[in-house]
């Protein structure tokens, strides 16, 4: 109510503080401002819309009377009650977001382990971060901050094997922006896209949106077979070789190196998602393809949800050198997605160790809760499930016979209380994915339990 | 180092500890690890990768040798030089981002007042956002936090008069991946796209990334004509009603009227974001296209870079409720790319009053620097260039004539200490922005002084 977005209109009919109740009163329906909120002081409407005080007094008084409003002495008007009138709503004033079931058992992936997640390390970084003045009144560079860059290019080539210097690296704000500046960049060399099916629908939604061909390919028991790729007439192959959608482990290194040699004879592009590619803790994790490669047919695409913080949104790629000069010489049409603060928090905190750290504790826990989760599986579901580990995913797999699809059966379990996550198998299996991620050891048992009660009778 | 990225060849004719010898300098050379880092201690490296700790120091001790690490006592290796051999690099390893020239006086937008801009305020609402563990440890809402929706309906109300919902509101990090979002939910219907020209370039990049079809449309004195619209045969118009790139200033209501009208027969869709709508100074804004219409032909798009920091990556739109419906059947697929613990301190920082302010404050500032460029302008430049202020771009613009072009000019000033923006008229005469909103208003006498004498030898 600084200026005038409430229009009063002196050749209505209806009384100017009339106008203005119903404007306010309006407003206050549809939930903004909300119940507990301050009113603007009546010295100040007045001045901001030059109506009279005595004006702005009589319409808030007529809103007091009516309940809507409440006068406090000495500190103002609050906004006592919204009642929505019936029908006198717009249409679109729905009220927000359903609230979520309540959810005893979380199986899904949405958080981490609060006791893994070294958040007074991590505050202590933003902090640190947030005192440069210069930097958080600046906007920050196109391309991700130098600081951090650099910082990755070390991490990768340490952690990952990935071939990267700081220039060819571009950061976002998750993988979606980072796929769209590569559809962007790959214009029409992206012809037809091949995908992993089922592929990450994240990925997917992005194709989609850019309006690609997609070609789902098959697979067999290593990966995306050489033979569908050939024929699918592919120009760019999207897949997340650390942890196939599918197969739920990684792909072996003699498939990479089939699907490496297909790019380099075709001229196609590979954008390898490495989403938890260093989270192993079973066994050491495959290195990255672009590592494997020269790097001119390969896009290495690297994150940090699950590493860090699934809330900081700090993801990374390292382009090919023809991509990564094309990407700069339009770089100055390009704004930075990732939050300054929390990428040079990030650097760092990768700088002083941390990141190394972390994983090893991360393989350690991650560990000790999979074996957990697994044994406590075959001791409900041995009898009607096939179970596995998706290392890299950070979830046990159930795959079942049911009456019920999956996403059925994950309502089902909801409804009681387990959050557990549906999957598509393709055939007439049901799988239903259970993250150890967030869940405490100590839930699991009970979690477990309650899971098989509920979703036991709809298995065969 | 922590697992296999090095590979060691057992079979080959170099000794094992030559084989690391190379990998390690060949990274130090490209710069990570950097100059001054530690490097994993020979037990972890010989751990993981499993070879003799005697191999690893003698690898090491050939590097010290040659000047690369160094070894303190009780503290381990640390790189000490990273000598680049002259075509020993692979040619993608270039050093990292040139250095920027020395700027003493800077009239670029990049950045805020420092002293206009609550930095402590802001950072004690980031502190406390931060301290909330269920928040951190956890994925943000895809939409964007509920909390900060309801804040930006509100506020969007007051002081835009933008008629929103909390549902129909997207949090995104900055205009491009909500722009995204809009060309992905638009799919056919974006057939043609008409922009003002010149357009602002980061939206015209991301129409351009999804290869739209793109009419540039002319204007007259008002903004962009309703004939050119109709004659344009476009679906979808991209505008920016509050500060026109053309005229630096904002679209007369009138022409608004006539194009919302244009939308409304035709059925298209406008997008007006409304970059800086809120910051004007010299008299009151105009309020949103959005507020004016019944909000099922007009998209809205705000920002808070200006209004808050600059490192601050949080936009904002409100979609016509039939784009917010299939939005939202899509959201599942769709993440947030705004930092949450930043969205949670702005919803807190604007539930308090602080949005309205810090516009109260930087109205005054921005007031009275603007006040001072322009008659600074006039004086220096008054009898060779027109001078104008583009109010909510934050800048008072010089048009001129030279004997170079505007790119040119401006890098002669660059080269001499001073920046300004160089932008396109269209006809014969130059034009040069100078940012009023980073520059302390006591260095702005030199800095025009200075940029005179620069670039006034090139000028008619």
């Amino acid at each position: 109510m600084i200026y005038e977005p409430i229009f009063l209109d002196v050749n209505s009919d209806l009384p100017m503080y009339m106008q203005l109740y119903d404007s306010i009163k309006e407003r206050i329906c549809s939930g903004c401002p909300a119940v507990g909120e301050k009113m603007p002081s009546i010295r100040r409407i007045s001045e901001e819309l030059g109506v009279s005080r005595t004006t702005i007094e009589q319409a808030y008084q007529q809103l007091c009377v009516e309940g809507y409003l409440v006068s406090k002495p000495q500190s103002g008007y609050f906004v006592e009650a919204a009642v929505i009138e019936k029908n006198a709503l717009p249409s679109d004033a729905i009220p927000d977001d359903e609230p979520e079931p309540s959810v005893r058992y979380d199986f899904g992936s949405r958080y981490v382990d609060s006791r893994s997640s070294d958040l007074d390390l991590w505050r202590k970084y933003v902090r640190a971060a947030l005192s440069r003045e210069d930097i958080v009144t600046s906007y920050g560079h196109y391309q991700g901050e130098p600081e951090l860059r650099r910082q990755l290019a070390h991490f990768g080539s340490l952690l990952r094997g990935v071939n990267a210097t700081p220039d060819r690296i571009v950061i976002g704000a998750g993988v979606q922006p980072l796929l769209s500046l590569i559809c962007g960049l790959l214009g029409e060399r992206a012809g037809r896209v091949g995908i992993e099916y089922p592929c990450f629908p994240h990925a997917e939604r992005v194709f989609r949106d850019f309006r690609l061909n997609i070609t789902a390919l098959g697979h067999d028991k290593f990966g995306i077979t050489p033979e569908e790729l050939y024929e699918s007439k592919a120009d760019v192959l999207y897949l997340n070789p650390s942890n196939t959608e599918s197969m739920g482990r990684p792909m072996p290194v003699s498939r990479r190196a089939e699907l490496l040699e297909w790019a380099e004879r075709t001229d196609g592009l590979i954008i390898e998602d490495d989403y938890n590619g260093a989270l192993r803790f079973r066994s050491h994790p495959v290195p990255s393809m672009q590592g494997m490669s020269d790097g001119n047919n390969v896009i290495y695409l690297g994150s940090f949800s699950k590493l860090l913080m699934p809330s900081v949104r700090i993801s990374y790629m390292v382009l090919t050198p023809e991509l990564a000069e094309l990407y700069r010489s339009r770089g100055a049409s390009y704004n930075q997605t990732s939050s300054k603060t929390e990428q040079l928090a990030l650097a760092e905190y990768i700088r002083d160790g941390h990141i190394e750290k972390r994983l090893r504790r991360l393989r350690k826990i991650y560990s000790e809760k999979s074996e957990r989760l697994v044994s406590l599986l075959n001791e409900y579901f041995g009898s009607i499930a096939q179970i596995r580990l998706a290392e890299t995913a950070l979830c046990a797999e159930l795959i079942l016979k049911s009456t019920k699809s999956p996403q059925e059966l994950a309502e089902t379990a909801l409804a009681g209380g387990v959050r557990v996550i549906p999957a598509d198998t393709g055939d007439s299996t049901v799988k239903l994915r259970l993250s150890f991620a967030g869940i405490q050891s100590e839930e699991m048992p009970e979690g477990v339990r309650l899971l098989h009660k509920l979703i036991s009778p709809y298995c065969r």
